[in-house]
């Protein structure tokens, strides 16, 4: 059934109104009509069953018939701190890791980083990204729309890393992903590196603030493929697959 | 260190040559010279420590120093049965499932499958998708290179998932996928479906074929994203992500 995302809370047995491009869409690629039923998400964990009483151009009018907590959202949140990488794999990453359950994305500018973004490149770049985690959201039947972050220096990636539950994954070692999370676990931050990996050093700062060396296993994981496979690995583990 | 693969067996103690690309890859791109060292791969799960003698345009002349078992192969083959999806997706997951650990990658024509692939264009396919798995291989530091084989009917599939241990990957239900395997496990078929899913008559077969239902949690995972959270996780269940 379709889903959309709604910026407030609708009352049931009320009604609940649809504007601008996601009206149009209703009308017009899916052509929709009076009567059909689909799903409004509030963006806080709570769907809507909503049944359309108008289609209009930019317009849709529902009725709001009941509301049930998402049973999409996972029980352990998970934020991604990524190192930019080249290209467009960011996108790719984003698109993904909110299919896979992830809460938040925070692109973080490591040393081996060969992208910078500063000012409004970032900006521009933020929205883009923004965008992609709220299409993956919608497609994936998440209860919320994960958030991506403008990109933030290691410096300040350090700073949080001393109050989460970090998990920083190496490709020189570690203790497997797997054993660090178990359904009774509600947060973890999940770090890994661009193409080059992390430096030495960045690996012992996180130590130093108290955070985790995990490994994925043997195999050398592209830096796209190594956040995916950790984040299914975490929902697994965690109780998030069923 | 830089990895090739060879299609014999080298002495220890003796010589080896690489010949054509990867010569000129040696000595191009790579700009190795005498006394580095590489590693040659067989194929098969052995490595061989290596030393390069000489470097010529097209010939690259090693000592071979030793040989070890390849580390980085999982106890567990994995097979994938893909079903066909669109566009050059097929490439992201021949990719990413190598890297990931799959031992064989068998495209599959299902009911919704969009794309049809026959003679010619599906050998031309078939070539340009295991030299993605070669060089996916090569790069994630694999014991062996996946086989990607030519498109298989689903009714060839089925005759298949009778011997196999099967697990089709179904948004509609199933256990847990993490549930089906253990360390002790060696060989497991994961069937997933293009875009448009699997038919319920699909899946009753994959049934009667004496094969399981597994569920990927309730989040909708995108065709593409399916096979690597279901790899990863029969990986790190498995016990092969240490």
């Amino acid at each position: 059934m379709p889903r959309f995302f709604i910026d407030y809370t609708p009352e049931v047995g009320g009604e609940a109104i649809i504007e601008g491009a996601d009206a149009r869409h209703i009308g017009g690629a899916l052509r929709m009509t009076a009567g059909e039923a689909l799903t409004l998400c509030d963006g806080k964990g709570t769907d809507y069953a909503c049944t359309i009483t108008a289609v209009e151009k930019e317009r849709v009018t529902l009725a709001v018939d009941a509301a049930t907590p998402s049973v999409s959202e996972p029980s352990l949140a998970v934020t991604l701190y990524m190192g930019l990488p080249k290209g467009d794999k960011m996108e790719l990453i984003i698109q993904k890791a909110v299919e896979l359950g992830v809460t938040a994305i925070v692109p973080v500018a490591t040393a081996r980083c060969i992208v910078k973004l500063d000012g409004k490149d970032a900006a521009k770049k933020q929205a883009r990204w923004q965008k992609i985690a709220a299409e993956a959201a919608g497609q994936s039947g998440r209860g919320i729309i994960p958030t991506v972050s403008l990109p933030i220096s290691w410096k300040e990636a350090l700073v949080r890393f001393r109050t989460e539950q970090t998990l920083l994954c190496y490709e020189g070692g570690g203790q497997p992903i797997g054993t660090f999370v178990t359904p009774a676990d509600t947060a973890v931050s999940l770090v890994v590196g661009p193409e080059g990996g992390f430096d030495p050093a960045e690996v012992e700062a996180v130590l130093q603030a108290g955070g985790n060396i995990a490994t994925l296993g043997p195999r050398i994981l592209r830096c796209e493929t190594a956040p995916l496979a950790a984040i299914a690995v975490l929902m697994e583990n965690s109780g998030n697959m069923v």
